[in-house]
């Protein structure tokens, strides 16, 4: 059970967004986004999601807490890669269904693929049509290394 | 009907992690996380969705397209603001889920409730329990004035 309880009870738009109450708003798979951002370069690191948990234990304990869709559990970034988040700051949007932290990347990066960012390949814009992704960040580390086990 | 046809299948994972075809995972809402960070200050403006199409104009034109799941429809960004977004690159992530974009923000800010960004509010981090929440950024605009019509 996701630990809902410790969130205070949504309640106007104005309340919501005026309001100094955390309220998050839970998707339907009971999820918030999760932007993280490296809290020295401002590069996006990763996007990820949230449950009640996971936000509830990443506002205790500082630490980045995720929960993953695929694996339909709890996960606290960098337990197998010891690649941890430690966080500056978080932040939550107007609606409250967004969460950002800005955080402390320990290792060599915070993507599964090896690379410091998720987002290592840029879109070309301006064209219709089929577009070819080009690559922008090499990898900084083995992931076969690093994800023993997954 | 989303025209997902532009875009490549999605292959292996192989194929969607290193490959330079850009294979979008849309949920099943059919939608895409965008991040939109400041080209500037690197300061993170809003999070919102894209829909096949929304991410299909916003790569043939640079300005950004979102769709409003709370409308329904697609949405040019300042279409009723002026606060358009022009953007500058446009990153997406290792599984194709999430879409980064730098933008120039036109006009005094990204949020609907008058402020620069949506993530004007701070949650407090190491205390177990109830969290009151930390404003941290100025209202810069009066959306009352700005979103006639909403």
């Amino acid at each position: 059970m996701a630990d809902q309880s410790r969130f205070a009870q949504r309640g106007s738009t104005e309340a919501v967004e005026e309001g100094r109450a955390l309220a998050p708003k839970f998707d339907a798979d009971g999820l918030v986004t999760c932007v993280a951002t490296d809290a020295q370069s401002g590069e996006v690191l990763m996007v990820a999601h949230m449950n009640a948990q996971a936000l509830a234990r990443t506002i205790e304990t500082g630490d980045a807490w995720y929960y993953s869709r695929s694996r339909k559990r709890l996960w606290r970034k960098g337990e197998t890669s010891g690649h941890a988040q430690r966080v500056v700051e978080m932040r939550i949007d107007c609606d409250q269904d967004s969460v950002w932290i800005k955080v402390e990347q320990a290792g060599a990066g915070a993507c599964h693929t090896g690379r410091r960012s998720c987002f290592y390949r840029a879109v070309p814009l301006g064209k219709a049509g089929a577009v070819t992704l080009e690559f922008r960040d090499e990898k900084t580390f083995d992931p076969k290394s690093v994800y023993r086990g997954g």
